[in-house]
């Protein structure tokens, strides 16, 4: 598995994760054009950017990527990443979760983007943050609709459905799928779904998808009941 | 129910959606203050305002607001807002994902910072979408920890403990809270949780807290298995 692994490394991806953080280093305000400042803003605890003319506090939030994990006959549908970071290796389809979007909307639009594949969203299956890179991954459990095809979109080099089996856990983009698809695939074989909540914490400066380069942390596992696994519920009146 | 509600009607929020939403309107480039305008930046499908000098690209995405759900003896905490928008009505500690953190931990520090209690989170309970304000609540169960104390923080006007029959349900801040502590109370009531997963489709112009303001759709109502329900587990080897 090592071997492996070393000869690989032309594959392995090599962004540094500040490419990816969700706080640029942002120099100038939004609203006025002044220039900001580091300051903590009149009522808050932490630092913020914060414009000099007109005090607009320019705030940064984590982003929520949204993705599917989708099944067809025993198979996972896969991509071949075809852009930067981590092009040439194999991920989920996912990407950010638009403005005024569901998140579910959003990994069934993704999906159909990067791998060219209608899919009816089965369930959330699950979230993990990775706070060094300002992102929550949110995946879906879903499964291929008619026509059953799939095709690689402009972000992908190929798409592919998987036996369990055959997933190449080497060639992994990011540490996030690579931890929920190991997680789904050892649910497949027992049978029993859980919902995965946790924590990926990166060991900085480490590559997004190098394998010894994360902790998994906070990590709930909920048991899904089989059979009433999955249904909708109007709001209680109370 | 009406003659109540019409009877708070002073209570009722004020604000306005767009007080809320995710995506200001914003002018000038954060990277070289030059003016923005609205462009589908390259190899892109969607409308963003884009720099007109150095073509850096103003993303703007949904924010996560997390909290916690803290049960105590059979009874829920709950806070009086003291801020707008819809100060003086109640909801659940919580508030923005801060970068660098995950969304247990800043669910704990939400309850820690605005109802002065320590808590131990059990399990994710409900994450909902709400496209129109560009944000998604994502709610944690709790358990109250020693000394089982609370207190209002600065965005409070008091804290308090209810018995699921007393929660001031014409009285809630906030519709995903509404929706999330409905659903709580009926999974108390019945010994059967769930998690939820869905989107609340806000009907436009209806204020934050409107009881008939919305819509619950692409909903997920997952049973989890008594005794088995929470648990951390290893990254499967596979």
């Amino acid at each position: 598995m090592k071997a492996l692994l070393l000869s690989l490394s032309g594959l392995r991806c090599k962004a540094l994760h500040h490419i990816a953080l969700g706080n640029p280093r942002v120099k100038f305000c939004r609203q006025c054009s002044a220039p900001l400042e580091m300051r903590i803003p009149v009522g808050e605890r932490e630092w913020r950017p914060v414009c000099t003319a007109c005090s607009t506090v320019d705030y940064a939030n984590p982003k929520l990527v949204v993705g599917c994990i989708v099944e067809h006959e025993g198979r996972l549908l896969l991509c071949r990443r075809a852009i930067q970071p981590c092009r040439g290796l194999w991920t989920l389809p996912a990407g950010y979760l638009e403005l005024g979007e569901g998140s579910a909307a959003g990994a069934a639009r993704e999906t159909w983007e990067e791998a060219g594949a209608r899919v009816e969203v089965l369930a959330p299956y699950s979230h993990f943050d990775i706070p060094i890179i300002g992102q929550a991954y949110l995946l879906f459990r879903a499964r291929l609709m008619p026509p059953y095809t799939h095709a690689a979109g402009e972000e992908s080099l190929e798409t592919a459905m998987f036996l369990p089996d055959d997933i190449p856990f080497d060639q992994i983009a990011f540490t996030s799928i690579g931890v929920a698809l190991r997680h789904f695939v050892a649910d497949m074989r027992s049978g029993q779904y859980h919902i995965h909540h946790g924590v990926i914490a990166k060991v900085p400066g480490t590559q997004p998808n190098d394998p010894a380069g994360f902790q998994l942390v906070d990590h709930f596992a909920i048991a899904t009941s089989v059979g009433t696994g999955v249904s909708a519920q109007p709001v209680p009146r109370l």
